[in-house]
């Protein structure tokens, strides 16, 4: 991880809630389904282990978590009830709706929310929160509009690198590696 | 994305239908294979995130888009209808029939049709087409016979990174980032 | 693919019958498995798009194929017919007495066999073949006991490689081009 | 691999029992989950042929294997029969009340196991082990206590590398190679 400046250290100390999006962020951008016999198909995820660490941890720390996704999946579901995620918004063709309900349940301001995504549709939010984040291979206008850029790649430690650079910021990261669970 | 010739711009402005091969275009090449108890064995497709975001711009953007391929599934069927593509043709050993089919039901020439391939089969096709684009990780034959070869590789953006270069050409784009839906 | 030597030239000239490993040969090496809600699990396997139609081009050129691995699955059985290989060997966790049943199915010497392999059981069959191909991340022992190492990595063209060797040194190749299908 | 230092040697060459970890070690981190159509997700796996040719080996040289992790799925109990692994600990948040069972099992001491992981939970572990290996993309707080870090990444041949590395150091390498079975 690059060091952190201080202005960033400032954005991330703020932060009381993540959230992130789905596909392209938490995933590698895959979008893989299933044929069955009778011409409909399942979905499939996959999700990264060291995210899913740092999901985790960042609950222990007392941040509340969450997703917003314009696709739906009883795989996501799972995989977010695993990483203790308080807020799972699925189908949302914009996210501003939920992003705005998600603030009121939370009782918090832009400035206390962090954003992760990769592609055209986060932009929105991202313009709004107060740390913005884009994954190493986000398309390149959501990287313009980002405070920082994981150097990790989605679905391969971006959520993690993330989420280590506000634990850090906030000086809880050294307590928590000792408070891991497998 | 490289800088666009001024050739390959007006090749572009004059696309109003996009089609492509699936296997190694719209996926990363992979053919998987789930065995079932019974001996038969399902299809698993990946697609990519951001390649579907483009097509989805795409149709915003009045395009009209396609695959043929040689091989059938319902992931594909799935995929395409998510992409709201308007040609699906499957199990074309011969792609040939297909695009002249597509050519009479959209009312158009060949200078009107763009194709995006990887593999021998799709050279017959890609010198007709008014736009041939060879994705990143396309065999040296096609590269060849292409006007434009992608720098993402195959279900990593290769499909995103062509449909960008037609809208730039167009003067969609910039327009297209605000209407872009999860 | 890098410049052919005369005397692997010589060698590839007299091949007719191509034998293959699967795992980490047709495949990257991936074993996945798919939890079922009994306790037992299925076996999923992904082969490579350019492979399969460097394997129908053999095919048409008269080459025969085959593969010899030891495990077994519906999914390997699926693909191998698709590919149209004449030989499908599983569970064999010795190699030598299938390779030998194969000479005398197919009526040829050792001299008119490729095999293609990556790890430690490949080699003794690879001392004895008339052409030994590793593929590029097979384990150093097999690189060192072949008379050609792909360029390309299992399960992402490797396989495709060693055949157009194979049918560039017999002259083969420009002549298939026009007959591939998709 | 590396040059083999004298002091690795000697740690390497004290070991009877090899455990490690799953996610992230044993895969490459990838945590998939498939979607079925009553809303739960089946979990897939995906482990590496030479990681599992290393294990095999490694059971052929009078190694005791086994692993501990934190999730569970049949996926991973099938590979790990097949690897022949003799402890199979899942669902362990905490790892050390596992280790320590194994101990009394196999009747070691810490200097006569080697354990190999990737992420925070294996740290435990990893300082009381007489050989600690960390895999190639370990976090960094993961790398700082092992004894070696391997060149290859969880899932495409870590765990093959740190088996060769004890095997070498023991002298069983060589010997071993003609005894590979597919």
């Amino acid at each position: 991880m690059p060091k952190i400046s201080q202005n960033l250290k400032k954005r991330a100390r703020q932060v009381e809630v993540v959230l992130m999006d789905v596909d392209g962020t938490m995933t590698d951008g895959g979008v893989t389904l299933l044929s069955q016999s009778d011409g409909s198909a399942l979905e499939i995820k996959t999700f990264d282990a060291h995210d899913g660490q740092g999901l985790t941890l960042a609950r222990t720390a007392g941040l509340r978590t969450g997703c917003i996704t314009g696709r739906e999946s009883a795989a996501l579901l799972r995989r977010a009830h695993e990483m203790k995620m308080e807020f799972i918004y699925m189908k949302q063709a914009l996210k501003m709706p939920a992003y705005e309900e998600i603030l009121r349940q939370a009782g918090v301001q832009d400035s206390a929310v962090a954003y992760i995504g990769d592609d055209l549709p986060d932009i929105p939010l991202m313009r709004r929160v107060g740390l913005a984040i884009a994954v190493g291979d986000a398309v390149p206008e959501v990287k313009r509009v980002a405070h920082y850029t994981t150097r990790a790649l989605a679905g391969h430690g971006a959520v993690r690198e993330a989420l280590e650079l506000i634990l850090k910021s906030r000086g809880n990261w050294k307590k928590l590696i000792d408070q891991a669970r497998a």
